[in-house]
């Protein structure tokens, strides 16, 4: 029998395909006219079946941040693989494995004795593509820009080595998370442009490689007004879209292809209360979303029956609804089911080990079409 | 070739036996003297082993909080099973396949029509055990506390219905986690007792019966000062301890068994920090510890080399460690490795799906001396 919306065991995961088809094109049409590859990250899906759609309109370049993402995206078919999170020595033997397969797997550093650990590994015989990081004002990884302290050096001790190749730079500009209009994030994205840029020509006059320049974040892809000398955008959450990304204008109320599925529990009229089965590991404990949308709690509910009908605080398993104005439990009686719009999906979907598919276009939006799988973990 | 603490990949979950069975020696050693059962809540372990381990001086009953755990922990040879999140209708068919496993699988309500829809399903053949819950004052899921509206209904309408055993009564006093003295929690401890022991007797006094008496959580089982009417506690947290048990009282700082080892990946002296291979998902994005230890950001480092060397922010996969005073790089190089005591042990371990165990008293806390799997998921 086919499962559907209201047969699935509470809480699961639902995505809606139409929605993402959607989303993925609409990044595809912001990229392909500046000729800009996209190089998805791959964090926020974790899923072959995803990352295949993101990449069909590209040459099928993705980013990854783990090891284990690296493995099963290998294993999927992906040759050309960004593991974007600082490498360290230890983990090279690793990287190693997944090269040997035939497998692109490029790893990054903005560490000079850290390019000098990768130079001595690809000395014994290993071969490395590797980029150098660069903050262009997120403070988070990265030489800070524009001082870009040890670029040239890092720069040309792996190029120097045999067997590594110096494939580019590399930055994410995180802090577009933290503007709430196109203008804001504009702003943001010619910064991370200018400071990606800034690093490739640095490396260039040095006399240096850097084939790739390499930028992005959902909203800066979205929003930013020139790729000029940018080569690949790397934004994640834009196949799903979440209520942080609507916050800051990402993307419309209509974009969200995530949701989780709960089911009503309790019901506690004395304080203007519900309970689902939807709590702390099945939303997450994220709050990003609250920067620009307050009332979003640890998630609202999609087609709520009052107004800003929201997840408002959770334990383990268990999610506490409430809203300004009374709860009308007539309408969500005990074993009823809520979807809850994700506050940050990358985030909430890692708890989860596959995706329940349904199609709002193509399907009536509640028979499950297809089920994805997920990698979680490292 | 066995693995260390220096072998293996991060990040990864380190689970020190000796401190998990002082931690259970203790909780042991208050309940046993006071002919308590310990039913420990699973959800934090999600381990046989360690369900094994909590568990070996009574007789075997446990508390699980999603039915994978519930499957998984009969699986393992459990037989008394409180699957303890407010059961709905469309699960109860999962519930009778377990326990046609021969489990007494034990589910929980505290609303009427749901009790009416066990009885419906009773009488169709199935058998049930049920637990009327109470709210004991953490307006979370019960019938409130003193006016318990409802409880003689609910209690005629399960103990009427056939092959329906009504089991009795419990509540969670999840309040008490914010309390920070042994006599608040205490007091919350008393308000638990008082109210779980007052629904026994109401049901009693209407000549329903009551056999189990059930309440707890690891800060009340550690310092309730009777437990006069109670024949059970569910403690969970206990096993492990964490930032957020030592910020309240319930534990010591030697008493924390858990932590998430991680690798430094980047140093940023510009702004005093540095960055670890752990970020949201390999911590969680819990803060409960910040209410009594603001400076606990989403983890302390263990044995760190300066004063209060925190995770003070975390992105998918980064975690930025910061201290008030300069960080000594030197003792922290790159690919250096540091272990994270967990905000929220429950929250944190639900990322991984097994434990790394080290003994600090039986060798030498940094051989990996056993593998324990987990059960996540629903």
């Amino acid at each position: 029998m086919t499962d559907t919306l209201d047969t699935l065991p509470t809480p699961c995961l639902i995505l809606d395909r139409a929605i993402l088809r959607r989303n993925v094109r609409r990044i595809t049409e912001r990229l392909k006219p500046a000729d800009v590859q996209l190089r998805p990250h791959l964090k926020t899906a974790k899923s072959v079946e995803i990352g295949r759609m993101a990449t069909a309109a590209f040459d099928g370049r993705i980013t990854v941040s783990t090891l284990a993402e690296a493995r099963y995206f290998a294993a999927g078919g992906f040759r050309d693989i960004l593991y974007g999170v600082g490498i360290v020595p230890s983990k090279l033997p690793a990287v190693t494995a997944i090269r040997r397969e035939g497998v692109n797997l490029r790893i990054v550093t903005d560490n000079l004795p850290v390019a000098r650990a990768i130079a001595d590994a690809a000395a014994a015989g290993d071969s490395f593509s590797v980029f150098i990081e660069i903050d262009s004002g997120a403070g988070r990884a990265g030489l800070p820009f524009p001082e870009l302290p040890g670029l040239v050096d890092i720069g040309r001790v792996l190029h120097d080595a045999p067997n590594v190749e110096l494939a580019g730079v590399m930055t994410h500009a995180g802090h577009s998370y933290h503007e709430s209009t196109p203008a804001g994030i504009a702003r943001v994205a010619e910064q991370e442009r200018l400071a990606v840029v800034t690093a490739a020509e640095t490396l260039r006059a040095a006399g240096l490689p850097c084939p790739i320049v390499s930028a992005g974040s959902t909203p800066t892809a979205m929003h930013a007004r020139s790729f000029e000398g940018v080569t690949e955008m790397r934004p994640g959450v834009f196949v799903f879209n979440d209520l942080d990304q609507a916050g800051i204008g990402s993307c419309g109320a209509g974009d969200l292809a995530l949701s989780v599925m709960a089911s009503v529990i309790g019901h506690y009229p004395h304080r203007n209360q519900l309970l689902i089965d939807a709590g702390a590991l099945a939303l997450s404990k994220d709050i990003s979303a609250q920067e620009f949308m307050p009332k979003a709690g640890y998630g609202f509910i999609k087609d709520a029956p009052v107004k800003d009908l929201a997840v408002v605080a959770c334990s383990q398993e268990h999610g506490f609804v409430q809203a300004d104005q009374p709860l009308p439990y007539d309408k969500l009686p005990i074993g009823s089911r809520v979807r809850i719009w994700p506050n940050h999906a990358c985030i909430t979907a890692a708890a989860y080990d596959r995706y329940h598919v349904v199609d709002s276009e193509e399907s009536d939006g509640r028979t499950i079409v297809a089920t994805y799988d997920r990698i979680n973990g490292w």
